[in-house]
């Protein structure tokens, strides 16, 4: 399958589910090989057989890596990580902070360019692959609406909002596009939507003893921004219904684009995805762009890149001779 | 939107369906302009109101046209022009013969390298946006099944062949994927599918006067390879009905590639389309790497490109800088 002899030398910065999804996905393709997980953590704690080094000693693996998949969060580790590692290494992330990504983007696009170093950004499916396909569908059928719809799909956010709720020992959130509102979409009417007309809101909540669950409820459903504007629906269950039935990190979610070509013929695009495991598709798909950046890397480009500036043969581990005849 | 000042000059080859949709695709991007549609027909015999020459004449337009678009068919026209007009110009084609795809872009590829063009051959959504997705679902999701299902689509090649058969007057045949096939993929049962168990074959078909429709149904439906592997159903229609229902070119279909990460989670990716014109769509999706072909072409890049080679960046009127912004 593969036409390169040496396998890509890859490091994981960081051990939380993403890294733990990155770390099984090298086993996936034999083309790549970890090298080591760096941690802030005392290396010995990490639940691994992979080899972990305390991250305050990353520089002696600088010639003994070809890229680093920084695996931190978007609010205060990636920023701060990406411009120590981006340094010396070659990196892929998935910062996810949509509004910041210029800003972060020029920050590291100085770093890279003055190290001579490659960088890979906001990977993942949101931003990512559905970046994508938004691209690929207003620049294919220009004249028409694309829609992106989430779920069905963990929040990390908001089951933490109702975490912090006096009287609520645990609980989760899921968001769930509304199928009328898809269907309405794939009709080609090109609907205008307000939020609560695209995703409403399922609430599961481990209640504490004696804790008014009808209050809990009220506070949820009133909660500004969060779950006020939103069909929100709460649902209270035991400790042990929640870890059986909602430990999973299930996602997924659409990318639709109904465009009009000629005398008013309707063309519809989608993508859809739905995964069981959030972190681990998200991995799977930084490991597949690593590739990307490794190969880039080795034919001398420099600088920070996003998924609008790599050709996707690079995605693969067969040759563009290989891809020709196997795949177009 | 865009940030090219002067439009990108564009050449049509061909005017049949897929060249009339691309003079249609031009008008919707403010960023390209139509400058002529060469023929081997009497160029006034053309029903357009765009600037017709004939194609003995192109070398004329050498310094005009910035990519021309190939719009004849696979399997005479483009092995033919791609190389009498690929050592003038850049070019776009849509060569859908997947078994000849390695020799066509081998002599496509040595011919634009020594004379210093550019051309992308095999674009439009088979080859083209699905051979995309393939690479994209088993790059990402390495331990998986990618299945391509076609329809509900009109086939030019079934549909000449009812015609061929003596007593039939005119006749249409659509390939439709079979729904129960979609939903097994969809389930994540990775299954294995003999033709037959994903496409079944439907006819309209218009007999001469007299004609003895039984037999006709008969040769339909034990015809080797067309249909005789399938589940075809034949239906008898009036030539009025079948101009009434059956003169428009819907096409479409589904990549889908189900795999597993981890410790056993199912990771289902789907992209389909929907389309109402078949040649309309495709020639959307050709204009959109024309864009890309040109912007290209004016970096320096020289050769044969597959959609593999192209960054989707090129594919947008809007700037690196835009994108990030508003599509990551």
């Amino acid at each position: 399958m593969t036409h390169e002899t040496t396998p890509i030398r890859i490091g994981i910065v960081g051990y939380g589910n993403l890294g733990r999804g990155v770390e099984h996905a090298i086993t996936q393709n034999t083309d790549l090989e970890l090298v080591a997980i760096f941690t802030r953590r005392s290396p010995e704690s990490l639940p691994t057989t992979s080899k972990v080094v305390a991250l305050d000693q990353v520089l002696e693996y600088k010639a003994k890596i070809d890229v680093m998949i920084l695996c931190g969060g978007s609010s205060t580790d990636l920023p701060e990580q990406v411009i120590q590692l981006a340094t010396h290494f070659n990196t892929v992330d998935s910062f996810d902070n949509h509004g910041e990504i210029p800003a972060y983007f020029a920050k590291v696009e100085q770093c890279t360019k003055a190290n001579q170093t490659l960088s890979l950004i906001s990977t993942g499916w949101d931003p990512g692959l559905f970046s994508m396909l938004r691209l690929l569908g207003e620049s294919i059928l220009p004249q028409g609406e694309t829609y992106t719809f989430w779920g069905k799909g963990l929040s990390q956010g908001h089951s933490d909002a109702i975490r912090r709720l006096a009287g609520v020992k645990n609980g989760v959130q899921y968001t769930l596009p509304i199928e009328t509102a898809l269907e309405e979409v794939r009709a080609g009417q090109n609907p205008t939507f307000t939020a609560a007309e695209k995703h409403q809101r399922v609430c599961y909540v481990v209640a504490e003893e004696g804790a008014d669950q009808q209050q809990i409820a009220q506070e949820i459903q009133t909660m500004p921004n969060y779950f006020e504007p939103y069909h929100t629906t709460v649902h209270f269950i035991s400790e042990e219904e929640l870890k059986l039935n909602h430990s999973a990190m299930p996602h997924g979610g659409f990318v639709l684009r109904s465009g009009e070509t000629g005398n008013g013929n309707q063309q519809h695009m989608e993508f859809g995805l739905k995964l069981e495991s959030n972190p681990e598709f998200t991995a799977s798909v930084l490991v597949a762009f690593t590739r990307a950046i490794a190969k880039m890397a080795k034919e001398g480009h420099i600088g920070a890149k996003t998924v609008f500036d790599i050709p996707l043969g690079y995605l693969s581990p067969k040759s563009p001779e290989q891809l020709r005849a196997a795949l177009l």
